[in-house]
């Protein structure tokens, strides 16, 4: 079926890997093992996504807890929302924190994957250029360490296409030799919609897989392998040029059926839910039904999704891979999530920094 | 017409423009005042498009010569396509500047226009970073200056959201106070096509209208402007993620049509001409002819242009504003091809500098 | 006289030039066209130098008004004291605008001089990318700029190394070209003292002579030139390696000297004052007599000034050329000294930005 | 005593130590321990240093082979000198390799000490960008690797100031993780001579002591430590200003003395190897005789070695801490340096990799 293969799409974003599921899955309901709740302060929308070992397997994500928040403090450049947005993310880690267990003495480990050359991928290097570092002092020079303060040290691995080594092996070294009591991983995440880059920042405790490591446990970096907590910040910075044509395509597909079975209704504006990236109340309309498919697939002689895709594939990838995308403004924006992020970070893990002073502390 | 709309999607590109134009009027013929002569060598395909009054005003361009190189040595990251690439550019060059009337004597000026902050804008300025600059040995120590090489200067005027200056006042004050013989401007260009973004050169002696400065003959950096010949080189950098969108629901539309009509003939293997993006010759099956085409717009009841428009719009532009995209690999594409353009006008202006040295003055 | 040669000592501040001109010179008082004031609040030492044609001449730079800022804000690398220097910074270059003749409504074009390339050199252009800058917005949007703005534009002409054109031509092209009605000219500096290094920042009303351009009246971007006032900002940030040995050594055989002639006096600990690099009142116990010089002087044969030199030279520069040094921590002090400069500039240009303000328009 | 205190000036060539040891010790002859080679090709001097047990004792360092290329190919600024350097770098390095008993199937690991962020520190990390890496293709890709290449992967552990981990832990870590045959180690180091900051290279297989890691047999990087050869490669980038000067002095003092003792003997030119910082056959003129030293001493009171250190301390370091200088132009020199090592390793490392090329496998 060729739903199966739509769970192929690329995404990093749990919510985005439940919404595709719902869209694909009508007779599905929320309450088996997928619990999502959210709500919207100003201008920053959280939703919490929980996934049981159920939820987890349909949705194609590892169980546990994913914050989402959406906000365009990054693209709009606003200084104001940014300020505010890293006070949020420092709220909802000291919230995943607490309820991983983690204690105010714990020492941690801020490990920023990526590649610090690639500027749509240097998010997580750069985090780690920001945030506060205490252990050397809590080692070296203990008696000048402030109360309010944690052993905090930070990381950035490094890509295997640079290093030559596989980056969860190169962490597993370092944590093997540091012994830390929780980890945070931060990373740059490929989307499937482009109004997520920068724009969403997702605050997970389910771990990571760093790179091509998969379905190797060990080259996961999570409780599991660690027996330490592991809170991952992904936010997505890249999307898959083909993956954005096909969802379009996929919507207007959509909107010419209904607009062709409703098209004696006149007046009728074009539906705002159009838009597939903006998280929605699902209701019948914009999903279309059976009936509706089948009379505009009807009509395209029931093209196949395999074709569907390879037409847009032809027509995108001439160089035979998928190209991914970046907005041309990236190094600022690149530069001012991780300046969020850090300070997020560091009002999160020094409760010595009261809340306006924690992005002094990065730079 | 919604024809005259397409017409008003932005592209830099002569090439792109003409190719819009032909797509757009069947009736047109290559001897209304547009020349077009291609040749492909080893990895680089050349085209030369000669623009008349008529067919400069036909295609939306000004009238003059258009030499378009098309190479995969960058997003391939292959050096020694990259050098070869250098060289076609050095002599396309040469050719340019002698049919202009340059002579070797003649001293140049050249300038980099775009944000040297903005890496998919950085293009020009890396390029005045990386040319070999001689003037100021000519005018202090001409004792030094060896045979073969000649007075070249090269400035990077900036961007106006960076300097509030209009950058065409910039460049004014400094050719008024330099007074070259002749004048290379590099610039980053829009494209209308993923396929062409850092992979396609465009040299033109038709001079450049910077940034925004529209409608003020004073604004345009050319040969009217200065009475000294003025040669531009550019490279699309980024692309409109609406275009790409647009252009891809155009020819799957076309598929579609085209599917329909002839689903009875089997095993028929999907077009390679429907990549949009590759210049072709152009055939009756590629263009839907009337028939498929009030076919397929009738199924969906004659949607309108200008629908689809803001169907795609309310997809992709939700911040209200066209998003530019660049490929995620942009620091490494930008960089090479600062150093393919810097040794291509090095071989070209300085006689003395032997074929395989070119590269080695360029860093 | 080796007076003489002393002057050629290179040092681009007033205050270096008046305390050279001072130590060689007994019998001068302050009073000979020369006036000092200083005064020191919290950890910043303001000096305001003024000096009328006699004066000048005396000291070989342009009469005029200099002030100087001495803090180790940069240095300790302090957040808290760099915001209170950009501060002080705002104060100073308010009232020498103001007492220019500048008014609130004048438009001002902010020029940095220096090569973005070179990181001791790059203070210049890193303060131009860091000011608000509004003179598009005045000129497009003049309804969006609210009021206590003014005019501003920013330029980075780069260095005649890399454009091949003299720094002063293009100055003047720009300036030709827009007209402001005040300049700001910000420039990267040789001191004498390794103590000044990123430690002082020199604000005057005489203008600039940026890079080689001496002897010629045009080359010169002063009021004299342009007839609008021309403020300059000069930042030490090398330091040329044989004159820190040069001056080391004369004050140690300073030292010699006296403690040869006083060695009697028993438990008298090493005199603060033989810091050359400190402004001191100057007393007879600093300046070696003449008795005391020619012991010392006598012991040695009277070794020659050129001959000191010499030795100096040979010990230091066996590449033929001056070495100039600057500390290991370039990178981090030229950035937050641009930060502190652009952040002073914006809060004295615009009476809009709040004191506490000025440094979040700056980045 | 005070030779003592010499001893304690720091270097980290033992080329420099050997050098102070000879100069302070006349007693002292080759054939203790220390074994000196020298041969100088165009413009390279090379010197091979070997110490056994008891010389190592002396001269402060670890038993072992040291080769010191010194050349101004880096400083001049000459890229076909700089080519012609990394064959040499290539040379000696393979040498040391085959001594050592690393075979062509060894695996290799370099790792790259240093701080990215602070350009003089940044050479190590530089290098690491520039080294061709293959472990991961003889991992994943085995089929893709061509005849005469081995496997070689690449780390920057950074440094403890800007990760809180100490870097021989880092590096613990990681070669437990990665169990490579060999491991090569570049760093930045300190000189005490500002002619050989960029100019010299010291290639040993004794290892390295990264950071503060004092003491500690686990914390230093070598073949004692890990049981697989360790070959260090070192360069000088910076020089602390109090040793430039003191130096300097002694020098000075040294010609005072000999001057005012051969003052009568006229014509004579000041000595060449008055230069502390070219090696040279030590003559009984170059150091004053006892008789001589003390007449100088003598006159200035006998200026103890303690006052004259503190004398230059208070001229130098007000800041209380010495301040550690490189040349204005350390973002070329270390760009280039790192280019000629990254080149040299390469030819090095893979026999396939022809000597012309070597070249552009690094960028």
């Amino acid at each position: 079926m060729s739903r199966d293969e739509h769970y192929s799409v690329r995404t990093d974003l749990a919510l985005e890997a439940q919404e595709i599921h719902v869209q694909n899955d009508a007779s599905s309901s929320d309450t088996d093992g997928v619990q999502v709740m959210e709500k919207e302060i100003h201008d920053i929308k959280t939703t919490y996504v929980t996934l049981d070992e159920s939820g987890a397997e349909r949705i194609g994500k590892k169980p546990g807890h994913y914050i989402t928040l959406e906000s365009q403090a990054i693209r709009k450049q606003d200084t104001k929302l940014q300020m505010n947005l890293a006070k949020v993310v420092s709220g909802q880690l000291r919230k995943i924190l607490t309820d991983s267990g983690v204690t105010d003495q714990d020492r941690c480990l801020i490990v920023g994957l990526g590649n610090h050359l690639v500027t749509p991928d240097a998010l997580g290097p750069l985090v780690t250029e920001k945030v506060l570092v205490t252990s050397h002092l809590f080692e070296l020079q203990p008696e000048t360490v402030q109360e309010g303060y944690r052993s905090v040290s930070a990381v950035s691995p490094g890509v295997m296409g640079t290093t030559g080594i596989e980056t969860s092996d190169m962490v597993h070294g370092i944590i093997e030799e540091t012994k830390p009591d929780f980890v945070i991983v931060i990373d740059a995440l490929a989307s499937r919609s482009i109004n997520r880059i920068n724009a969403t920042i997702q605050i997970s405790d389910t771990g990571i897989h760093p790179g091509s490591g998969v379905g190797n446990k060990r080259k996961e970096i999570s409780k599991e392998t660690y027996q330490v907590p592991v809170i991952s910040i992904g936010v997505p910075t890249v999307v898959d040029a083909v993956t954005i044509t096909s969802d379009t395509i996929d919507y207007v597909l959509k909107h010419f059926g209904r607009e062709w079975k409703e098209k004696d209704r006149p007046g009728q504006a074009l539906s705002p839910a159009l838009n597939p990236f903006e998280r929605k109340t699902l209701t019948e309309e914009d999903h279309p039904n059976e009936e509706q498919s089948k009379a505009v697939l009807g009509m395209f002689g029931q093209l196949e999704e395999a074709e569907k895709k390879q037409l847009i594939k032809e027509v995108l990838t001439p160089l035979g891979h998928n190209l991914m995308v970046t907005p041309k403004e990236v190094d600022t924006f690149i530069n001012d999530m991780a300046h969020v992020i850090a300070s997020g970070i560091n009002g999160a893990l020094h409760p010595g920094i009261e809340d306006g002073e924690a992005q002094s502390y990065s730079r």
